[in-house]
């Protein structure tokens, strides 16, 4: 290996100094002579771009230029990597593809803005000759935008399930171990900083989506967009459920999850029943897991910190490094993942997703209530596996009652139907609750 | 992307054609186009060398030349990709040298190979400007060369702990959950051709410590032999151990452990402790798992197929891609993974190593006994976190009775040097068991 100090330079400018782009400054600062060890050059960081040039950062920044307007870093000739941490849709999408038409090589970790402009994104990246590394914007510091778009390329991956979102499996980890309540599970993450202040995005599952849009991407080359995702977040969850799942061999879990069949792309984000001591069950507090199942290598798992400061950081620079020996370039023309793909895939039809259900409902508590709920269950061809009904003795006579039951394997649009039918039974005392196992 | 029949060819020879070696073969006869698109040429398989030519293979052969020479295959000028998966050392080291210096890049499988010869054979893809690609070599299906290479490349590895043997991972699991002794659960594997006929490299840790060199000298460029690296097996392994493991809470793993500290880089293969609930020691039947911990990204766990044809074909077939796009010579170019490390790394002595132990004592049952060894430990500085003694109501008063012990944090030198003693004891009816904790 040659010294570091002999060796050429590649100039990169930073776009956002929030928390990940913080930890890519301690990185590039600290770790210098290590990554020009692994880059074959020395990293030499000259730019940053940040809205409030007066907030007082958390990393040395001596010898950093410091600009409100990355325009000014894009027009500067010497800089032909831009690391984009800003986040942010449109704005960031501009930044990029600005960067890119002036010859820059992009590194980001921005989902959101590759689940809505990905196409737009690659499109002028190809057209261009130059490299979009994007490893952090998926699963923090787990590498799986290399696995699947690389070390797995002689699999089609067949499906893919996975915790995407530390602050909702921190909640559900509280939820499930100390019994708290949403509400309660959240304020802790809030003060524990996992989760923000305004957190709806990570909570409605629009994140994991986003994610479930890259990777899908990637997997699939499906050309999604992140409306194509059926979605649930976790804010609507009851903790009764996650009691009964638990009774029932089972954990709750935000989980995206893809399958590819003969019928089409199922794509979803939910909340999912796990069984106990399965790898992902057992996935608790900030962290993400993958599991891939590709044709020959069977099924791959992996876990890791999906957020935080030097997580990602670690993802992002893994890039840059990729992005400085070449890799990256090679893989962006040959795996090009929004390019055309081989050939459009459909979303699978509802009435060819066969899976497991967890249904609960709340009704009256008098005899011929259970028949009539089994009777429409049956009707829609769908078998119970297993049914949770607790003596209600403190209850007064007559009082609804919760009723959970586990389906065997059944047909998703008559899963719906049923429910529909149930839910207007004058018996049935709330809206019933659907849950989809993940075997 | 380019329709597949429009590309240009790349040329491939195989030697070898066991388990990994057809598994390769499937994939580039059925996978053909895919393997196209990923790799942005064809890839043409020309040749494979055999021992035995009149075998019936598992495979279709049709248009494939077959030789019972390597150098056949090497002296091809239109072959200029070689796909190692012949086993065996030496000999598959001159095939691999040859190939390099008649200009061929090498895909290999092949960890004892690579642990013996290593640094002879990335020496010789220096010079010859050549790739040798060698995922498939350690863990299967699981991507962890990449991973710790290439996308973890932004930390300084501190850790790794590993399960790289299916073989005994199987073993291990029919042990603890069927109550089954070492010879009746080996004597099953063999059956499902989880173990071969003879199990030893398998069975006495060999195939782990040539795993364990690999990610090693990845990991920390520290220049480890077979050698250097301290080995147990399980073939030793006393199922009472398992079973009072697992009362204090542990699982028994056959790991490989690598950490780095100020005073050097401890390597070491043995059945270990390993906390239930953890995913490592979740780890069941022939599966492989890794678990990095880097400075930055903090703790990585991966787990997979760790052996199979087609888990393994998979990571071989992925190499063949990574050097048909050009990715594998720059990553073996700058990896360099042999190469002059920055600092040899000197072995962790033993009285710097600090961790908790299992201690398993068959003692005479009467009066003083336990106090005789609890000074002696007491003299080299251990303390004892717990302690297992159960009734022996059905024993004759005066018979051996078993001793458990947990330590707390003890130097290994000093409980190396206290088991001596108390082996000394004439109350001690048996050899002590010492087994480390991985925490």
């Amino acid at each position: 290996m040659m010294p570091a100090r002999d060796m050429e330079d590649v100039t990169v400018g930073l776009v956002g100094l929030g928390t990940v782009g913080t930890g890519v400054a301690r990185l590039l600062t600290e770790n210098a002579d290590r990554i020009a060890r692994r880059a074959g050059k020395r990293v030499r960081w000259k730019w940053v771009a940040v809205r409030d040039p007066k907030k007082v950062r958390d990393v040395a920044l001596d010898g950093i230029r410091m600009t409100t307007d990355p325009a000014e870093i894009i027009r500067d000739p010497e800089v032909s990597i831009l690391v984009e941490t800003m986040g942010g849709i449109d704005q960031a999408a501009e930044v990029v593809l600005a960067a890119l038409d002036a010859g820059k090589h992009v590194v980001t970790a921005n989902k959101a803005m590759l689940a809505e402009r990905g196409r737009e994104i690659f499109d002028r990246a190809r057209k261009a000759h130059r490299a979009v590394a994007f490893e952090a914007s998926v699963g923090g510091g787990i590498p799986i935008i290399q696995a699947i778009g690389v070390s797995l390329a002689a699999n089609q991956v067949q499906s893919l399930a996975a915790i995407l979102n530390g602050t909702c499996n921190y909640i559900l980890t509280k939820m499930t171990l100390e019994g708290l309540s949403y509400a309660r599970a959240l304020q802790q993450a809030q003060e524990l900083g996992y989760a923000e202040a305004d957190p709806t995005l990570d909570v409605d599952g629009t994140d994991t989506a986003h994610k479930l849009v890259v990777l899908a991407q990637l997997a699939f080359g499906a050309n999604v967009v992140t409306r194509d995702i059926a979605r649930r977040g976790i804010d609507r969850l009851d903790l009764a459920d996650l009691t009964y799942a638990g009774e029932l061999g089972y954990a709750v879990k935000l989980l995206a999850v893809a399958r590819l069949s003969d019928d089409g792309l199922d794509l979803r984000v939910a909340p999912t029943l796990v069984r106990k001591g399965t790898p992902m069950a057992e996935v608790r507090g900030p962290y993400n897991a993958v599991r891939v199942v590709g044709d020959a290598v069977g099924d791959v798992f992996f876990q890791g910190r999906g957020a935080g400061m030097m997580a990602t950081a670690s993802a992002v620079v893994g890039d840059l490094i990729d992005v400085v020996t070449g890799r990256a370039l090679i893989t962006s023309r040959v795996l090009d993942p929004w390019g055309d793909a081989d050939r459009p895939i459909a979303r699978t039809p509802s009435n060819k997703l066969r899976r497991r259900y967890y249904l609960r409902f709340i009704i009256a508590d008098r005899p011929g209530v259970i028949a009539a709920l089994t009777q429409v269950l049956g009707a829609h061809g769908i078998s119970i596996a297993s049914v949770i009904q607790h003596d209600t003795d403190d209850a007064p006579d007559g009082s609804p009652v919760p009723l959970v039951i586990m389906t065997h394997m059944a047909v998703e649009s008559e899963v719906e139907a049923a429910l529909e039918e149930i839910d207007r039974l004058d018996v049935a005392h709330a809206p019933s609750v659907l849950l989809a196992v993940e075997d």
